[in-house]
């Protein structure tokens, strides 16, 4: 019996990137199929239609966890839809189910994927994205990266083993 | 552009089946791998398992909507675990992805995704497996099949065009 | 310290009921209110608001868990809107927070939240609601009331102790 | 017909807070209940119990939105337990009920329910809580105050309208 594939690694970033980030989110997942690494991500537009645009530039599996009821409103890159119908609770999801994420840029809705992975221990790579401090609280363990090859690097090898 | 995967169809049933409901939902997990679609359940075992078990038996793809926050919760034929953490409420996102649904056996968890399914407009075709009715209430469109060929048959045309 | 208020009953019936099922639901929010009961249920129209009417009209406490994202969803009489954004599988919170339920009439929707109810252990009352049955397994434990003020009676008995 | 019960004020924060934080938190949840609102939360310990308790010690109503599938999970000041099953996913459920939240402390669990509200246009009001910024992005509308006092009425102000 073959193993489950993987491993799953989670793109999470806004609706509303910018040129950069649109580039970046495509050149992760370019890496990130070249690795063999499947895709998920939010299924919509912005950094998740570039990450998904540039997985299946090299043949990638990608997956997208929709917030709404109809898969038409996944973009065009997705190769599963999951039409989950909850709404931004479906980011809890995405941060569950992917063994790293890579945050690019991204709102208040991507913030909140960061806080879920740092909640449930799931691995957080970040590329122009959020910080985050707190008096009294150990510092968020997100890692920082400088380019999208290190990015895809830096969370596949956090991702070994879990 | 390559199109999306599909069709995707469901399988629902029990964790607690009888022999004969393994059998068929092992013959109905490999029919759907032979005419390319793709099998999403919740993940787990009984009908689940021994549904995706038929589908890597023909090469099939099996995607697993868990209700717990573990990925090893999922049985050994799942290739791709989504992690919900949503417990049973996870019913409602199978029962909207999945362009048809197969039943076969089942409790009232299954009963609760025939009912999602019926609410949601999702094609349900049935094995063996509950009825339901009421009073004053249009019939429910469930389609009794005979085996688990028909059931598929039926199936993959009700998902047409979906 | 005072303990939580209870018990919390659940009225689960459809949004296009008959003349009857409305007069129904109306006696059954009252009855419930009358008894000291706090009233959960969808938020919405027909059998929702019918029933939170009758037990506003008591001065019971009414608590509508909402489908959507938007507060002003909820009909007039519910006193505590809980916007929940997870679409129809809010309707699985309904059902874990009652401490019984009592399902008057109601289509699919309806018919989710007694398989629900049934597979969480929350005690279900029918006044002509559904009926559910499945060759080789046991007889579900609906317990069908020929009046609201019988079914109320039932409801409130089972779910002492809960 | 009276108007619904308003305004619903969250109250968020962490299970393991210093002895200030916890004191805040009594004192927010008294000035709550003082000023005729309700409170909701997560329902458990920590910020969560002592907000609760702070509530009860003035007669106000509260309410507890539950991770997990059972209510003795609650703390025992939650008047109403909501059995929601849906783990963190919940904490979209919080900051969309609440017309403001007050955000005491916490960890990432908090952060993620500052990202939801902050993403959702709940307003919130930080007691010693997270900051949050990204390079490019407008700064988020986290209003800070310095006592339990200010808080609350910033929250109240805020909420209103809403």
């Amino acid at each position: 019996m073959e193993p489950s594939i993987e491993p799953i690694i989670g793109v999470i970033g806004g609706s509303a990137p910018t040129k950069e980030e649109m580039a970046a989110a495509k050149a992760v997942g370019r890496a990130l199929a070249k690795a063999g690494a499947v895709l998920i991500c939010g299924g919509r537009g912005g950094v998740m239609e570039a990450a998904c645009r540039g997985a299946k530039s090299a043949q990638g599996l990608t997956i997208g966890i929709l917030p709404g009821i109809d898969r038409s409103e996944a973009n065009p890159y997705v190769d599963i839809p999951i039409v989950t119908g909850i709404g931004e609770a479906r980011n809890a999801i995405i941060t569950r189910t992917a063994q790293a994420v890579i945050a690019i840029g991204g709102s208040y809705g991507t913030l909140s994927e960061i806080a879920f992975a740092l909640s449930f221990g799931t691995p957080v790579v970040g590329l122009g994205t959020w910080e985050v401090k707190r008096e009294g609280h150990p510092l968020a363990p997100i890692v920082h990266a400088g380019t999208p090859e290190e990015a895809v690097k830096r969370a596949l090898t956090l991702a070994r083993g879990r």
